[in-house]
């Protein structure tokens, strides 16, 4: 007997993964702690145009697809008409069986728009329709996506020269989840281009209100950002890097750096390392001093067509994973912060699942018994947001560590239309458990495991992130 | 219950997994677009001794299984007859249970020979002489055995010195597949050796019957070559390499290695690296030129065992996965070529499946919307294979990448009895998709998913070959 | 239905994998070649004070999962009572849901003392004493423990300079199981710290009974020291290494550093691998030459937390996988011994599973046919030695080599309690061939398959240690 595609058992193999999932998972409210939403549309409750707009003008994901497709750019990034791009997309769906975009892209046209006709050639033009029409109502404006996804809190991405203006008139309005903005540094410690540093510079300079000749200066200027977002109410900060580079320095090379990078004057690959290095180890600190969580998210190989990132920039859909090694840096990283007990809550998130075990075990290796799940192995990312790769997630982490203290899943996205990965995550969380309590592999005990689930994707969060 | 080993229903776990194999995969003609057979034997119809020279006598899968069953190298390679050969392997075969040699041995005494008997020692001399009448027969010569398994293009593997008279025979006889030549320079840039590269030097001058003394006229004589091929009907370049080396280097640095190579004087490891770097980029241009498929067999650490190679040359069963790192020269090769404009058709295999994510994503980001799926990421190869290992090529490719446009499997074998390898992949493909819609996973739609079979089988392979 | 936790079908999903493992594996008696037990509470039938001693006294693992769920290190490790440190591990087994730890406890609770209540909070103090009153019992002694779990063999891990007093005394009494050191001559050739390898000098001579000048002497009391172990019955030795050293060096070189190490002089990295390289082959011929087996485990990345190791020394639960790349230097290591005719049988483990196909295929290029499975690839280890790292190690070993020559389980423990992960590994190996059986992807011969999983779990090893 086939079951029926995307209906209320999907993902759900067993009564008990059923159970697991409706009694426990599927009312917890959603804390989504890492996502690239604009707050700006969050703040102007913005209405999107069409369903192109919500969906292809930010989605990377889908480009990739539609590339893989034989899609020339036009009807991706380029000049041709909305509804164009639309049906280069749907034709591009039934293509992509088995990728998690099929299941996604269904999945948000049945919970945000009740659709369950499956988007194709044939259907391109009704499904475009119907979609334009709910999204000229008000309830589907951004405030009225969130709600309907049961949204409590989210936190963006932003650059410590963000005014943050968007948050703060956030904050003084009626808006029906809580939205909190992040730490992201990484073009203020990216001293691979001296010019594109300075550039940067100069934006700091503006946003701290500090004239920066000196090292000690940006750290000054750089650490009044730091304390302008935690007044905003930030609670996280974020890294993206290949690896963490650990390279010895002293407080002279870097200062030193620091006055050649401000002549314009380009660093070397080691100096870099090194500047880099005193950078994120200064950070962290700052983040203990917060008492914020911070995470790193390890590993992708960006930007590897020049041709693409010419025409479009970063966020093209042209990176991938890199094999970088991990595990010696990522040591060296953390136990100098916990020797000098300045070791915040720190969630490692890998690109490349071949260092699945290494992020795993590192992880157990500083949790200092202050506070169950200190440092977490973060949830599945990035092109291991799927069915396989967030199996392997739970699996590793529960092989090496303790799932019950997991802090769970966030969207990562660019989307509003991305928060049903939260219910895909908690299916495949319920069905995992769910089969091996009927194998005999866990306890019978239903309110046991699902009060683990309610944890897992809900109560663990809210208490590391003390929110 | 216990299903029979073997049956029709091998490896077919459910009702849908078995239409789809039957309704769809299993008439598929195969196009075995990498192999390693030899093309005098096709062009000759050659009739094979008997059982131990079309099974044993390249094949170091076995050898590998033998050796490690304990037997002696006299009765694998050495010069015991071919019966006490046969009798060690049959002791050998019920030791390699669960490894792929089991299926593949039983699967084609049943295809070829009609032999549902399994293989040991007690069977061993009935056997043998069963497999030898038939050997005898003339369609059991090699035209017969491709035409059993339903063969209707295979492309071999060959030396750009190669005269290709084995396969202009061919292309003027009645041959029941069609044959193309596959160029393959590996030995034509491989400059690690001063010695054996003016051999080849030597080769390649006759070949193309021009005298080479300068770097521009190495070139030339190799263009010379690649047209020929192409003349011959060649439509498919192989590389088989550690690595992809990418190193930086001018015209004018290659051009005077090329002299002190000429004057037998070896290059440091950087300037051989440089020299490689040098010519795969111009060989890549030559592939695009002229529309070519181009394939990069990546990762082996080969000949590792120096007692076995002096005793049998390369190939002798004593290669093994590498560890190399390939994210960085993967991507700056690729995009060299398609920053210029000049990225032919690609295949990308690994050896190590921890690089299976790293080849996968990279594949993604040179797609350029010319045609479907035009950079692929090939089949699983060599040790994986097999079950397991072509299960998670699947998965990985879907869960990255798009399934629908893979243009599938190739045997890459040195045997003439290795055909039943594409049903073994047909019938793991369809179990995978299969399982899925019978979960829900996959619209239960058994024309669209079974259309998507022939398209993996076949389809996308011709079209992709141009063919 | 659901099947109840940890029942006589616990592992077991099918009949079949049922009949293998109680008409096959059950009966077998235990051969655990390498152990951290402790020779002289085996010499001395040592009985536990109560189970926190039994359990937690040196089991890094329980303290890592504490340490994890928010213990603080007095708890664990510290100074509190044993009661105490049993009631926060109690608190803790609940959260360690998935982690084999879970398993293990409340399989180590049934097997040993007959208790089908599951731990935690509510149950600790009830246990605790039940467990006490039966630690008090003489078959509760250590001889009474491992007679429980019927061990034949086990083999200790000791160093060169250990007396081995208590294996002798062992051998001199009625010890109901035969006890045999192995031969870690980690220290002996760790020329990392010069201070720390001088002072292991004193312990060398003095152990050696020769004075230790030069290098010649210290390789002839190293050798002493090998002759010792093999006169008290040793037949395997271990190293535990990052990853194997295979620099090239001259015996001129070696014997300067050891000059410069004798003079207190730190060598530098180089030279140290130089050093290390020297010895490795060295202690691998002398191997060689005793027909012992050698085992190598590598990989992990240990003693990450400085803090953790100032309090607690090595082995503090602070280890984890590293990300060495390995299939060089293991190439290079074996095909130097196998060149000259001196490769022992060798049992190599990774702790990384990324590195599972790089180990498994390496192994399989140096059988010789001298025996079956001469080269192994070792059983799943350390954070491995679970559901799914057995599964992993299983498959890969399947897919890539002959599991029938398999020599499968030991604990490498530290504890008296851990004997059931035999039976825990022994049920996973019947569950996965069983599994095979009944969907006809291995021969419907149970005979036959049964006699495969004896051998895994007892004669492979009997004839591969030959005892």
């Amino acid at each position: 007997m086939l079951k029926p595609f995307l209906d209320d058992c999907f993902l759900l193999d067993t009564p008990t993964a059923q159970r697991l999932y409706y009694e426990y998972a599927a009312g917890m409210p959603i804390i989504d702690y890492h996502n690239h939403l604009h707050p700006g549309q969050i703040a102007h409750n913005y209405q999107f145009a069409n369903i192109t707009e919500a969906w292809l003008s930010v989605d990377h994901y889908k480009w990739r697809a539609m590339r893989a497709n034989g899609i020339a750019e036009q009807f991706i990034t380029g000049n041709s008409s909305d509804e164009d791009k639309f049906l280069h997309w749907a034709t591009t769906v039934p293509h992509t069986l088995r990728n998690p975009l099929f299941h996604w892209t269904h999945l948000e046209l049945q919970r945000y728009f009740g659709i369950t006709t499956l988007l194709n050639q044939d259907t391109a033009t009704q499904l475009y329709q119907q979609c334009n029409h709910l999204l000229q109502q008000d309830d589907y404006r951004v405030h009225g996506l969130l709600k309907k996804m049961n949204v409590q809190l989210l936190c963006t991405t932003d650059d410590p020269v963000d005014t943050l203006e968007n948050h703060l008139w956030i904050q003084q309005q009626q808006v029906p989840v809580k939205v909190l903005p992040a730490f992201r540094p990484d073009k203020a410690i990216d001293v691979s281009d001296a010019t594109a540093f300075n550039k940067y510079l100069g934006l700091l300079e503006a946003a701290a209100g500090i004239a920066i000749t000196t090292f000690d200066q940006y750290v000054a200027a750089l650490q009044q950002r730091h304390h302008y977002f935690a007044q905003a109410g930030c609670i996280i900060s974020d890294h993206g890097l290949e690896y963490l580079p650990v390279a010895d320095f002293t407080e002279a090379e870097i200062q030193a750096y620091f006055l050649r990078l401000r002549m314009g004057k380009q660093l070397s690959f080691t100096e870099q390392q090194q500047f880099k290095s005193c950078m994120l180890l200064l950070l962290a600190e700052w983040n203990y001093e917060k008492n914020w969580v911070q995470q790193f998210h390890l590993g992708p190989l960006r930007n590897t067509n020049s041709r693409l990132q010419k025409l479009l920039g970063a966020d093209a859909g042209t990176d991938s994973m890199g094999d970088f090694l991990h595990a010696h840096p990522l040591s060296v990283f953390l136990n100098k912060l916990d020797s000098k007990g300045k070791l915040a809550k720190t969630i490692l998130y890998n690109s490349n699942p071949s260092d699945n075990e290494v992020f795993a075990t590192m992880a157990g290796n500083f949790n200092d018994g202050s506070m169950p799940g200190k440092i977490q192995w973060g949830s599945a990312w990035w092109f291991l947001d799927q069915k396989d790769g967030i199996e392997k997630q739970l699996n590793t982490l529960s092989n090496t560590g303790l799932i019950s203290r997991f802090i769970g899943m966030l969207t990562d996205s660019r989307s509003f239309l991305s928060f049903p990965r939260h219910e895909y995550f908690r299916r495949i969380l319920c069905n995992v458990l769910g089969a091996e309590m009927e194998k005999g592999l866990l306890p019978n005990d239903i309110k046991w495991i699902g009060n683990m689930v309610k944890d897992i994707c809900y109560n663990n969060t809210k208490n590391y992130l003390n929110c």
